[in-house]
């Protein structure tokens, strides 16, 4: 067995100890089963974000306070979260994406930094602001995915670069957000660039060296998608041959977009890897006719091949912007009296899907969001020729409605019913807790022409709220809801005066941590939706709440940072309302509340500030 | 009387509904006698930084916490405090120096926001980073001196600009770092540049328009230093005619430096100012023949002339950039039986004096640092000749070693026993608290010539540790001290592993506050020294704590953000070891504890976080 390089609990060593089959693989289950940790991005590999840990419950979470503090350096969006495992916890931040472990024993004293060196053109190249979702960790090294799509591999214990990899082309708009995702011996790395007109696509490299294991495109030919056109099903039928090509007009597709920057999970005994894959390119619907496949579609891959067991196109021919990238959440449930394997993703269009995971089948799709207009349903009949599409309303429909036309009030805005923030799944309420935005649009779409490495984007586009005003003055552009993926239905709804564009994590003391754009951090009753305790962290939350357990105390912590593309407004050039980044975008008031940050807040409940032992005195005559 | 813009407390209305006298006069006494307020920048006219406030004890102060927090948008070093009147708090930052208005009825939500247009060819003038140290307020205004020297009034109710005034010339290296004092109805502010050769001057305006009332230079013809040969006494003598230019050779005074970027006190019984000028211009000594007078000197003036009633050169031709800027804080003491109405003064040159304030005599000057080697000692024999001269060592003499020859291991370094950061005195114990540097140099002065707005410095120097290696392996280079001004003597200190370079504040709560590089903020007992909290805010602390009430609830606020002369390393081509601003300076180790921010920490006790109103719940069937 090979040396562990990096401090880890007790228990997960004894768990690792026991092992036998491949480290990496061993080593990152007994993490993620251990709650006082939080060693992957999501949590775990099904995505639940959800922690066993109940030291702070809804009777005293109201006691919680800020225990330690740290400034990354860096402002703009500091979206995604800190790792912890051991006694270091891992911090990534926007570009430059400076990496910091900080000692969990000294109160974040900086143990290593490692500051990539990066060109700086590749901020211009990044569509919504120069976000980062965040790190993985295995094997005794921590993976970051540069903004330049450099993929490096930084050991754990000594913040040197252990190797790295170039994922994609910068000079042609590919970028990267996305955290890596470490599943077994696979680093798992997306990327960005829908505006740019990149094909998206997944790669595995090799946790050990960095080798390339395999790549999938969103969209050409099959030996591109590692489709198999009789085995990959669409809603239990075979593909069939090249269906990455045949629903694009001549060559569109190696220009197609369907990029990848979302969160990805894993199920361990089917052994697949879903996601979800972006827009297609350009933002015009008309310039590209065809349902656009693969765009807009969740896949399931498998995790040695890439090879693709199923996908289902959520939004087929894009009109709006409604990427598919946000999270597929892996819960099993009990629907219709039948224990399922499910895949839940609420999807930016603003339907909450259900699916099976093992064959996609779709189970329920229903809106998550109440504003939602521009399609009236999905089609779940299994007979008809429409089944598992949505059904566009035609007034809706910017592709009917064409070009320089300005098609108002549509709902979602492209923004989604819900972005890259993630929701979570608690096991104990048998409920999903999503952080959710609720603006509309009007959406005008125009042609472009492709240019590597320029904007493709192709519309202009006006948000606005599609709430009401609340008590204070505020608009309520946002809701932190539970919802039921069984039934498809809200349980329980708290509006926000700004979208809720931080992740949630829940926990066994029976509550849901999220962040809100004004910059509080917020617990609420997993089973109401009860406020029970809120703090104004010093900026903006874009970011992921986690918790976790360190000598014996729980702890939650949460990057505050205005940005993103809540906090930058529209990406540069394609809103008339762009206010720049300083304005804060395009939620009225906000900046009322936050300006730029970037600081880490750890939260606990108060125990006795015994200081530490107070220095020597000197005394003098 | 004329209409308050500005919502104050009940108390501080009633104190101004009584007063007969001018009202801004009226409204600043009353403002700083109310401990539920911070109005000025040093708390109170005589710099005490005393609060009277006691709701926090040293019984309770374990249990503080973080109440609320605010990033101000900006990075780099964050001198300073904020202002509180009434329910707002006033918060500035370094360059590009935004001011703020927040909200204390809702957790620092933003009332305003004013951000000067600066000229960014000011940014590379600045010396020691591009700090700020805050704000003044009176009638109904809020004073900002900006980078640029523009010193603005700004209504504090709508953030919208009444005034401004250009006080300087940052083409010729005149920049603004100090916060403007208002004393009765004039606003009294400063100037820095003394790296570039500018002519220090300390300048008086109208509260009411900004219309100049006088200025003063350091140095200089009579009719500009406003001395009268006969009346102005030095130890006190008449200092006769034209002081300000006999003791330079040549027109040599014209670029003489002594600059006024510290902080100013006010004796409204004598009518007098108090404060420091800095450095002779240039830091060559052999260069520039002579006392220099009045570069490193305390100054008395009349507020309403600007006349001078007195000085003192503290360090006549100074070969170490020992400058004077460092607050004086008048407080009256008993000193051999007999009650005098005193200033003290902590000197970067390492020695505490205590001043008859009325006459300018001297009554005690004592090392506060130990590490002191450059004096023997201040000679206080009136009978000598060099009666209030300190006796310099001939091997710490820069000027006898002369040019490019390199003078090591002088006590202090130039970055004084104590900077700008300021000190307090507690009545109730009848001590100062200090905040120092424990700090040595090699020190090599070589020729220079004087170009206007260039560099005009003349010596290289590289800093080290006075202190020894504490128990965590840190070293030394800072002490937090309680002195006894009556006798000259520290009474207790505590060392810090980095100079303490964040100002105190006192309560009769029997408590000191202070913050330091890492990052923490600190409480100690007043009596005996004991760290009895401390808590590591966002980034390493160079401003001052303040402490005020609000809704009956004591709050201790500081900014973090780490810069500054201590963060910045020696200024931009001063130093050998200079390593830029990303290395925060030469004190080893200190990049392991911070990164660059820009945060406000509000504490208070902790009370039921009783989340405000839950939100209206929307049920959905």
């Amino acid at each position: 067995m090979h040396k562990l390089l990096l401090s880890t609990s007790v228990g997960v060593l004894a768990l690792l100890a026991a092992g036998a089959a491949p480290v990496a693989a061993d080593e990152l289950e007994a993490l993620q089963k251990d709650p006082k940790q939080w060693a992957l991005p999501t949590g775990d590999y099904a995505n639940h974000r959800y922690s066993a840990l109940k030291q702070i419950t809804t009777e005293n979470v109201n006691k919680l306070a800020p225990a330690w503090t740290f400034s990354t350096g860096v402002l703009r969006g500091h979206e995604g979260a800190p790792l912890v495992v051991g006694d270091v916890l891992y911090l990534h931040t926007p570009f430059p994406n400076i990496v910091y472990a900080l000692d969990l024993n000294n109160e974040g004293k900086i143990l290593w930094k490692y500051e990539p060196k990066q060109d700086p053109s590749v901020v211009p190249v990044m569509c919504c602001d120069t976000v980062n979702r965040g790190l993985a960790y295995a094997d005794g090294k921590i993976f970051l995915a540069q903004a330049d799509t450099t993929l490096v591999a930084i050991d754990a214990k000594t913040g040197q670069k252990v190797w790295s990899v170039q994922n994609g082309d910068p000079s042609k708009g590919a970028t990267s957000t996305a955290a890596p995702h470490v599943f077994k011996d696979k680093v798992i790395v997306g990327i960005a660039g829908g505006e740019f007109g990149v094909r998206g696509y997944l790669t595995a490299y090799s946790v050990k060296d960095g080798s390339l294991v395999w790549r999938g495109y969103s969209m050409g030919p099959d030996s591109d998608t590692l489709i198999d056109p009789e085995k990959t099903t669409h809603l239990g039928k075979p593909v069939g041959k090249d269906s990455g090509i045949n629903t694009w007009e001549g060559e569109q597709w190696k220009t197609g977009g369907g990029t990848t920057w979302g969160w990805y999970s894993y199920d361990p005994e089917l052994n697949l890897v879903y996601y979800g894959s972006g827009n297609p390119s350009t933002w015009n619907p008309k310039q590209r006719p065809g349902d656009n496949r693969w765009s807009m579609t969740i896949w399931a891959r498998d995790l040695d091949t890439g090879k693709v067991k199923w996908v289902y196109q959520l939004t087929p021919h894009d009109e709006w912007d409604y990427d598919a990238i946000n999270e597929v959440i892996l819960a099993d449930q009990e629907i219709g009296g039948v224990k399922r394997k499910t895949a839940v993703h609420f999807d930016r269009n603003g339907f909450g899907y259900t699916l099976d995971r093992a064959t996609g089948e779709l189970l329920v799709a229903e809106k998550y969001d109440p504003a939602v207009n521009w399609a009236s349903k999905v089609d779940q009949d299994k007979s008809s020729p429409t089944y598992g599409r949505p059904l566009v309303v035609p007034k809706y429909s910017t592709d009917k409605n064409g070009e320089d036309f300005n098609t108002q009030g549509v709902c979602p805005a492209a923004l989604g019913s819900k972005d890259e923030q993630p929701a979570s799944f608690n096991p104990e309420t048998g409920l999903f807790y999503v952080p959710t935005n609720h603006v509309c649009m009007d959406y005008e779409p125009f042609r472009v022409s492709y240019t590597a490495g320029q904007p493709y984007v192709g519309a202009t586009l006006e948000m606005f709220p599609a709430g009401n005003v609340l008590k204070d003055g505020t608009t309520n552009t946002g809701n932190f809801i539970a919802w039921d993926a069984r039934t498809g239905k809200i349980v329980w709804s708290d509006p926000e005066p700004f979208s809720a564009w931080g992740g949630t994590v829940t926990t066994a003391g029976g509550l849901a941590f999220y962040g809100t754009l004004e910059g509080y951090l917020k617990a609420v009753d997993l089973k109401t939706g009860k406020e029970l305790y809120k703090f104004k962290t010093p900026s903006g939350i874009i970011g992921n709440v986690i918790t976790y357990e360190h000598k014996g105390r729980q702890y939650v912590a949460v990057l505050s940072g205005i940005g993103g593309w809540a906090g930058i407004g529209l990406a540069a050039g394609l809103s008339k309302s762009n206010e720049g980044l300083g304005a804060v975008g395009n939620y009225k008031g906000l900046a009322e509340y936050t300006a730029l940050g970037g600081v880490l807040t750890v939260f606990a409940l108060p125990q006795e500030h015994a200081a530490s032992e107070a220095p020597a005195k000197i005394t003098f005559p």
